[in-house]
């Protein structure tokens, strides 16, 4: 680890941060330059004023995604500030690059008004084909989101809330294959009520399980607890929680299939573990100190466990979900991220995996594994086509 | 012209745009991953934090620069929007790249409105080294830059305004050498009194040149002109015209040294250049067809023409001024691109060609002698250093 920490800040230092512009014509002579730039450049220009959508044939605008932060909410690190989150965001915007062709540029924002936020993104989107809104903390994000998507005329998708959801998914419609139980049927316990947690819940009840009951660190949430909600929780109580369940998460636990932690590191106790159902499923996604650590999940019997850790198997790591989405939005030139979209996205990460390579440690793709964005983005585009968002076919 | 036209639709379209954001790290695997994102892209945010200058050695804000428009006053098209100014900023951008090796970035605003200009480059500045102001129309530029240059703390630069002034500076001075004339003698009109204008005027009052006297479209402006002022022309009555000139253009040819155009095609004839004095020096700059063009000028008994042209001598090319200017800025981590600094990068432009070499088809530099930005930077880094503003020795 010390070894990561050091190579981590030398790459950094070695090369005044990780991203430059490049660019893709030649400017070695004034004929370049005339074409490139002035006069030339002109005409391209016109070109966009008599038909504003060839701004996709002529310019970045269609392959550009803007990585949006206000530092409020960054890995696991909290309210660090804009400054301090641009190392993340180049990161994110150079994934966006590896994994999906896709160019995308870091706006850090040193406002934390909600009002600002939605009115700023609206006023550079010109240049962007879709913003992917960062580490922005709950519960601005929702509300961020929400009116950008209303009002904005490119998508917004928020990685930390979906790109989560959709990983976990996918993992979870594997991990039911393996111990060969229903969706229906499974009880889900999902802990941590933040961005992740609510998205995550969302997703679920889109994908069709119906017996999911959130904690947050009051314990059940359920219609009209007195304490600690808000609307989003307000709204979580009337999707989930059908049988009006209170009490603390052990109570929770009591006969559940699958936890879902998106809370802190070891909070999964042995005593909670022997409280659930049989072939237990854990994703213990605290970063970078799961609620248990795999080794000792096992240990405590349970059945399938993933984490946010590329050192172990099954990691729950957004890179699988949102360049391929981004991807497959920017294709068809859709005007939303859908919740048909993100659902087709999670079945593609789900289908990687064959029926016969599935086993408990192997239930999600690996990163690395070239199809992945590929086939995200087939999913994507065509559920844009299908649900009516697409301006191309 | 017709070649230059569909060529360059044809590059823009073939590239989709011009420019692409790249990875100075490898993302091949795992490890690659780790330290350039989760989790040893913690540690760099962490150090941010705990000492904030040290973004400048982490990130790549120390070396980038956003190209801000809010496409109102594009090229000679003039207010075409955001999207439409889209492929003059990539441009832009990436002369910066060429010419000085910084990365710019293009933010194309959809306000007009000055306070939200001002508030939006200031919320988006923490991603940024410095800020390049670009085709944005007067009298609002004037406002926005000098509201930037007081509330932002990175730097501000509006490179229609000065960058132009200082090639013509440059120009200038050298001319001066040409014809054997004085600063501190020649009279100047100075015809068109848009950003470009006003700003070549207070360079040269900068500069030494003492009798000057600017025109706009009613004539001649002075102090307490009934008609057709506005607080930048209220100003240029304090710091020109010391005589109180009144009338035309052509009153205020009579016995001029040196014209200096910023106005509109074919506007200087040949009765306009009979007014002047002998060996009459003309800056014809209007775009792309210029006061006069090179060959009636010489006809008419010009000695030096300049224009914006690259298909005749002396270019007044703003990309003598600008890489070298911010390469210079960012170097040092000035706070400001201040007055010092812009006539330091003016002398170092004109010093470029030695006095042996002079001639007149010879008073610029070409745009592709590679010593210019070099030669640029270092000037302005010094004067930065010494007039206090750089961070950075």
């Amino acid at each position: 680890m010390v070894k990561v920490i050091s190579s981590a800040l030398q790459i950094h230092k070695d090369n005044k941060g990780k991203m430059e512009v490049v660019s893709k014509v030649p400017l070695e002579n004034n004929v370049d330059l005339s074409l490139a730039y002035s006069p030339g450049v002109a005409e391209p220009c016109l070109e966009i004023v008599k038909n504003p959508s060839s701004v996709y044939d002529y310019t970045i605008k269609g392959n550009l995604v803007a990585v949006v932060t206000d530092g409020t909410a960054v890995l696991g690190l909290g309210d660090i500030g804009p400054e301090a989150s641009l190392p993340v965001m180049e990161g994110k915007a150079l994934l966006l690059k590896r994994f999906a062709n896709i160019d995308a540029f870091p706006i850090c924002l040193n406002t934390k008004n909600v009002d600002e936020i939605v009115n700023i993104v609206k006023a550079i989107s010109p240049t962007f084909g879709a913003i992917n809104l960062e580490d922005i903390s709950a519960p601005r994000c929702f509300e961020v989101e929400r009116r950008l998507r209303e009002e904005c005329d490119i998508p917004v998708f928020h990685d930390d809330q979906h790109g989560t959801a959709i990983v976990v998914g996918a993992g979870l419609i594997n991990s039911l294959k393996v111990v060969d139980k229903k969706m229906s049927e499974v009880k889900i316990v999902v802990n941590g009520a933040g961005a992740a947690g609510i998205a995550i819940v969302k997703l679920l009840v889109e994908l069709g399980f119906d017996h999911i009951v959130m904690c947050d660190s009051k314990g059940i949430i359920y219609k009209d607890r007195p304490d600690g909600m808000n609307p989003m929780k307000d709204m979580i109580a009337t999707i989930t929680n059908h049988s009006s369940l209170k009490g603390s998460l052990k109570d929770a636990m009591t006969g559940a299939d699958i936890f879902i932690g998106v809370s802190a590191a070891n909070l999964l106790t042995k005593e909670l573990i022997e409280c659930m159902d049989v072939d237990p499923i854990v994703f213990a996604l605290a970063n970078p100190n799961p609620e248990i650590m795999p080794d000792k999940a096992k240990e405590f019997g349970v059945r399938i466990i993933a984490t946010g850790r590329s050192d172990y198997p099954n990691q729950v790591n957004n890179v699988l979900a949102f360049p391929g989405i981004f991807r497959g939005t920017l294709d068809v030139r859709a005007t939303d991220i859908n919740d048909i979209m993100k659902l087709a996205a999670t079945y593609a990460i789900a289908s990687l995996i064959k029926d016969e390579d599935l086993n408990e440690e192997y239930i999600i793709p690996n990163a690395f594994d070239d199809r992945i964005a590929k086939v995200v983005a087939k999913a994507v585009s065509q559920a844009a086509i299908q649900s009516g968002v697409a301006l191309l076919k």
